[in-house]
């Protein structure tokens, strides 16, 4: 157990931008949100999964919708308020502690801001151990838990409680909703019990946002390139380095879609690649060959500064660096391939795991 | 207070087609499941307005979505039941009695189907006089009664509670869940005390439409031809005899919209009417003159038996009477007129109540 400070919510904020693969919307919002929220309220209390009660009630919340939209419309406070006092009515119990559901963006804070207003704990889990788009796309789904009740709620005082068949259903209906709600709304779902998250979370995930976070910002104070040490604190690799050449971008019913080309400078020069985004991005190919592909994080980072670069900051010119770091094992099983990987987003590809495509590429640097 | 039978549900089913003005869904399947319902728990207890205490709780419960769909897809008996255990646990009242919220199509007899089989009572009212296609557009919403909580429930087993910060929203957020449900669902909202029901519905709805449909199921014991005892009856004017000539028709975002025209035939010959819908005849014009408008019920009935055609009955070639009654006055108010007057579904032009349009074309026969 520690204290989350302005400090530990920068560097999250920073690292969660990493971690969240360029989506999850700007973590600007989110810290902003978390920051007001800790200067108010006093630093947030955040609890290892070993000192979470096996029986106890978690419920991560978090904003679903374009992060096109969501750098527009800054979620309030009054939302997510609104959303725990209903789903502890509707379940009867209350809320112990909350957690982020994705470690990217705006929901890797916002989870942060509500905890220091509502006086909870957070838990130093996720269910992603990076960003996805879709709310079935959480590491609970792959072990059978529901996200059911479903409570969202949007800025005009909407709210909606969803209990479905299945989390592929909550995903629809919930979507469509997040839609008339303007394209973004404040969702609290997977209420878990401790013993869920132990088992079916990915642990420590706001600490290791928050590492990386720390070398970039304070990034003088270390011996290497930021790049060189975020790579060795994740365990990533370089994949390209670069300039951004081309953007493809189209926001169609509430994902942020496209494609960005990166064309190769120094070593890569000549060559290019290809990120595909949905939220976030999924595929990272070279001349038709796949470099890294999803559940595997492909983040993108400026040459300079190390900071990483989201789909809706993508601009011209831009020099940067594509990284790759292995995903939790959790998505590399069937069920977890058939959930977030290249097929389920309409790449026609076989998911092969980063290390896998460095060997027979001999990419590495 | 008494019971309702096979016969007077055959009644209901025949007059709410014809007050549904062609919207509604096919009141045959509304027929059908309350006929097995009462079969199986026996006759239902229809209850006057003046035997409903004051604070009692009625629910209405209905089905949402384009009638074309409703017509493939009959409404099972699990939802409502669903529907009504959340509104209960969410309200923390139990439900006293049930409701038509519309007098129109399937809507008019699942509620009956529905209080057999929770053996609850139904109140002789609704909340329109007649069908429309919005959730907003109940008399209740006239004296500014939300339709929140509002529960959805599909034939899947997923359901939604919506609280909404006004019935525009509820219409919005919920039409769209239903297009995800698969174009229909079943809902229950706009949950009233007895005294809500009294001051802002609509009286003896259900013993109405019966009365319209005794005339045309028994015609044969009637003296004069069931058009003529319909309009005695209502207090409705015939307004143009044709035949089927055209019909364009288009099912978009849950609505079942289009327009028919008929070709006089008789007195009419050469003359022709449009008939505007969208889920409901909402407007009958010739040469560019109306009718007769919304809200005021626009009905067509085949010219031999009586009996009411809905818009997805519509045929080639139909003999039909297309007959106008005039609206309950809670319509014929300012908000009424907003709520559902022509300007409201998109046609440009004030509402002219129908007898003033008959006294102006001398049209009334």
């Amino acid at each position: 157990m520690r204290y989350l400070d302005e400090e530990a919510i920068k560097d999250i904020a920073l690292g969660a931008a990493v971690l969240g693969t360029g989506g999850g919307g700007d973590p600007y919002i989110g810290e902003l949100m978390a920051i007001q929220a800790v200067k108010q309220h006093g630093p947030v209390k955040m609890i290892e999964l070993e000192e979470v009660s096996d029986d106890a009630l978690v419920v991560p919340i978090g904003m679903m919708g374009a992060p096109t939209v969501l750098f527009e419309k800054a979620p309030g406070k009054e939302e997510a308020k609104k959303a725990f006092e209903l789903m502890e009515t509707y379940l009867g119990k209350e809320i112990y502690a909350t957690m982020p559901i994705e470690i990217g963006g705006v929901n890797s804070l916002l989870p942060v801001a509500i905890a220091a207003r509502l006086g909870l704990p957070i838990v130093n889990a996720d269910g992603m151990g990076r960003a996805f788009p879709e709310l079935q796309q959480v590491t609970f789904y792959l072990d059978g838990i529901t996200n059911s009740p479903l409570v969202m709620a949007d800025e005009r005082g909407n709210t909606s409680i969803l209990q479905t068949i299945n989390n592929l259903w909550s995903e629809r209906i919930a979507r469509s909703i997040t839609v008339e709600m303007g394209g973004s709304a404040t969702v609290a779902q997977y209420s878990v019990s401790g013993k869920q998250v132990k088992d079916s979370g990915i642990a420590r995930s706001l600490t290791f946002a928050e590492g990386i976070g720390k070398i970039i910002r304070h990034r003088k104070k270390y011996k290497l390139h930021p790049i060189e040490e975020v790579l060795e604190f994740t365990g990533g690799h370089a994949l390209f380095r670069g300039k951004v050449v081309d953007i493809d971008r189209k926001t169609t019913t509430g994902f942020a879609r496209g494609v960005a080309t990166i064309e190769g400078i120094e070593d890569d020069k000549g060559k290019n690649v290809n990120l595909h985004f949905q939220n976030e991005f999924l595929l990272a190919e070279s001349d038709g060959q796949p470099v890294c592909i999803t559940p595997d994080l492909i983040c993108l980072l400026d040459h300079e500064s190390g900071r990483p670069i989201t789909t809706e900051g993508l601009r011209y010119g831009l020099r940067c660096v594509v990284i790759g770091i292995a995903c939790d094992d959790k998505w590399r099983t069937e069920k977890g391939i058939e959930t977030v990987g290249p097929g389920y987003f309409g790449y026609d590809m076989d998911y092969t795991p980063i290390e896998k495509l460095l060997e027979q590429g001999g990419e590495a640097r």
